[in-house]
């Protein structure tokens, strides 16, 4: 299976990149997480929509209908989802076809603070019901106090969030499957 | 008093562009609403920011300062805030300092559909919430079926919902004197 | 397939009990609903729990356990879920086996006015989503101006609502018989 | 000013009734709080609200209505608002009067786990909204690990955490004198 990974965040030093990375790794035997480059996304304007898709939108909306399912790894921004991520979200959601519809999805989300994007992740959850996603339950990844748990090499080197991590996608993997 | 109007969508024939124009002629006497323009505004990337903010982002941010109020019209996208709205929330929120704290903020909004972006504000109450503004508690106006009310010109003549608004601009004048 | 039916109102003329029994009428070919009468449950005391669960609660819970799903017909209290419902389910979840765990729910909901329990059922599914149970996306059945639909002998005689309803349990037993 | 206290756990031990009685402590000069005793209130139920309010509902209706101001302590089930204390809130919310009105609100929480009731005071927040309360927004008192912070016989101990309730209590105070 064929997973399409999206980072909420576009910092180069991203805690989210580095949880990415890790899953990128840690991805269970038949299953490989291929990341997603968004960065040349506009902002939503219905008007351009109407003139159609822009090429990197329509190439994300390709990308992400071709997977067998989406990862997406997402800071929190003011207690909700960043609105770069969301507008991405926004973006693919547009019709004539809506790729995330029945689409397994499976949320990670790491943050400085001591709440580690519990609010995000809340959040996040509401916007893909709104898309009909197919959202994993269980395990939840939450990452608190990021800071301490990767390197100045960008590395996620906290051995039980990787082992939390591994887990979650063991669990997506049956569930994408389903 | 000077209340900064933002309108959460850029689409010209915006339906909350519509009931923005109204509620700029319904300001009560002594107050008026400035229309911000934050259609240039980026994506939010944080190695960005660290170089500085972009022009019109500082200028967003000096409007928002300045204002006595903040008022905001905002469609609902995928059950949550327009991704280009709360793109502009998440730069205009970044230190030294944050222009929404203690700030008075009043919401309305409207949508084509049947629940007029209910659930969308209140996302932006807890985004709100997260900027430590202050947001007026009543009147709502969630309109609903906005196609039905605003006419081919982009006026909002549905009279029930411009007393609806005058009512919430009235409340808001109080409520931002405090 | 037997489904366990939850009425969030202990009214008598109950919108969501004319929901819930329009919902047994319509129940596909091969599934039945099963009412739950969980009026006698009493406020969560985790005192009490300590002591054992209430018979009554150990019934419900046994109750859930045997069931090939759940349905739950919900009215929106003060923009959220009914405290009694909460209750109930905060009673049902508590250890050491927690009966919603991977338990196909389907939330139906109907209310007096125009929003027609959309709040509730949005925070209905967070609570689910905490007890990990596996909710129905979609239809949603939101039932707004319920007077308007529902006689005065406490049928739902709207026949596109019932529409509605028939089209959500289909999709349900499908969905539980995942 | 005399504020009323609930706590939003009937458990003996609860750490919210902790937090609680630190705040009674706590309260700066000129202010009180006065616990509610909510034990006895009756699951919601319309028909039974139809013939008159139960006589301790109607004692908790009027103390509201009569302090300068609520504080709640909470914890968190299942994601969201304890049911025990949503039902409180439903009750006190029935007409003529709805005695949360523009009433000042202070809310804090602890949780044994990792999030400190975040969640709950997210929901609790929404409900307030539909409320119509005025609730203070910072500082915000949510208290992670709380066992770790309170001794065998229920007293907070934690002086960091007693420092941020007495911070929360004067803010509190200015706000709801306004």
């Amino acid at each position: 299976m064929k997973f399409a990974g999206i980072v909420g965040s576009l910092r180069k030093g991203s805690y989210n990149g580095a949880l990415m990375r890790a899953a990128i790794e840690l991805a269970p035997a038949g299953t490989e997480i291929e990341l997603l480059d968004w960065r040349a996304v506009p902002i939503y304007d219905d008007d351009v929509y109407q003139q159609g898709f822009p090429a990197v939108v329509a190439g994300l909306r390709a990308a992400i209908a071709a997977a067998d399912g989406v990862v997406i790894a997402t800071p929190e921004y003011n207690y909700s989802v960043p609105g770069p991520l969301k507008n991405l979200l926004d973006w693919i959601s547009r019709p004539p076809n809506q790729p995330f519809a029945n689409k397994p999805v499976m949320i990670m989300g790491a943050s400085p603070g001591g709440f580690g994007s519990v609010r995000s992740q809340l959040h996040l959850r509401q916007v893909l019901h709104g898309l009909n996603a197919r959202v994993l339950g269980r395990p939840e990844v939450i990452v608190a106090q990021a800071a301490t748990k990767i390197d100045a090499a960008g590395r996620l080197n906290d051995e039980r969030t990787r082992q939390f991590i591994a887990e979650e996608l063991t669990a997506f993997a049956a569930f994408a499957g389903r």
